[in-house]
């Protein structure tokens, strides 16, 4: 188990196990499955587990959906561990049919000084903003969307790619790595936003950069839609703290039929 | 062989083998080895040769250096391959040392309208910058970067991560997806200039989303430096075609001593 999965069994020789609840699935109706964000989440908290180190980045691909009702199998094989990271690769299962391939890196570095470059975005607080109507309507046992409150910031709209949502988990744990993986899949729901088309597109892989977590609270995922080509769209998010710290980022390339 | 790799062999089974020469390292001296944009770029193309699609996205771990003067084995291997696209982990080794992994996405669909919805920024023209200072000096081999003209935007500094710079290859070709993933690899050179440590910091992974290619000419690599944590960096890059098109993003984590 992890603090974001409590459900996750942890086996022998780096593997996992999770049967999929509706509380970690979505979809439309009639088609419920395994939320992409919680994919990598669940991907870097078996391997962080695994290693007993702190994620640094990772990058999963979407072989297949994992639908409602599955177990998903998951296993963590060590590239190379050495003194400064260690990178290994996460393979997840249903049945025997592969599902999600990930590369991950991790470590911790004593020593060193924090930097940020990046200016936070000047933007109302989540007080101020409304309760998302972004959203895609659900399957009625997909309730993965129902754990986060979803604010979206008004001023965004379809000219500028960007579209800017306060996140926060109704659990209320600390913004960690698992937290960062969720709230950065909501790439989709901003194409969605952004394109016109509820929805959005469907995501083909997940990548997070992780800066530092941060104590509970609400996050801002700071969305943009770069372009779209040969029906695959290209997003980024930038997560960041109330107080303006960066925590992560992340980015994804999807499936997407723009009308 | 490929147009931006004349020397990759095409073995049997998605196998490929290349020697590193040093046309393809950098490196301070007394260490060159592969530049690690040409670990994706080599990756990128071998996964589009062995599939017979364009590369949609790719990412890419280093495990390990692959010095001057080893061959480089490549290995790749389907995970998925339908109507839409295909899915790949490609794995390089040297002997039977494993030096990168890297997952990449392949596939095009026909039919659908482009989009762009990020602004081309607004520079001065590669005629009007001068040749780059910020490349770090190189092993007497290790002649990988005199192959690229590199001009750098004199108005870029130290408070805002970001530096961009105008490159192009000498060699002339089309700019492909080997030639977007060399370029996205200029960010260590962005971290040396805008924390004012030359050389910058080690790559540990490499990730590429490609939008189109472009003919030839300069290609600007737009770079953000975005924090840095427990000694690590986090970058990202747009490339950008002379005429405003996007070309791709890409990112990057590296190793990276503030000193």
């Amino acid at each position: 188990m992890t603090a974001a999965f409590p459900d996750l069994l942890s086996l022998d020789d780096g593997r996992f196990a999770i049967d999929i609840t509706p509380a970690l699935a979505v979809g439309p109706p009639g088609h419920a499955y395994l939320f992409g964000g919680a994919c990598l989440a669940l991907a870097l908290d078996a391997a962080a587990e695994a290693v007993q180190r702190p994620v640094v980045q990772g990058a999963l691909q979407f072989v297949s959906f994992t639908p409602l009702g599955a177990r998903l199998q998951l296993a963590v094989d060590i590239l190379q561990a050495g003194r400064t990271l260690a990178q290994v690769q996460v393979s997840g299962r249903v049945d025997d049919r592969l599902v999600l391939m990930a590369g991950v890196t991790l470590g911790e570095r004593a020593g060193f000084a924090d930097q940020q470059w990046l200016a936070a975005p000047l933007v109302p607080p989540p007080e101020q903003c409304l309760p998302s109507t972004s959203l895609p309507r659900q399957d009625d046992n997909a309730h993965f969307l129902e754990a986060i409150e979803v604010r979206e910031l008004a001023e965004d709209g379809l000219p500028t790619g960007r579209a800017r949502f306060w996140l926060r988990r109704k659990a209320m744990g600390p913004i960690d790595t698992a937290s960062l993986a969720l709230f950065a899949d909501f790439i989709p729901v901003a194409l969605g936003r952004v394109s016109g088309r509820p929805g959005g597109g469907n995501s083909i892989d997940n990548s997070l950069r992780m800066v530092r977590s941060a104590p509970p609270g609400w996050c801002l995922a700071d969305i943009t839609i770069t372009a779209a080509a040969s029906g695959f769209a290209q997003g980024r998010v930038d997560l960041w703290s109330e107080q303006g710290d960066l925590l992560a980022t992340g980015g994804q390339t999807l499936l997407f039929n723009p009308g």
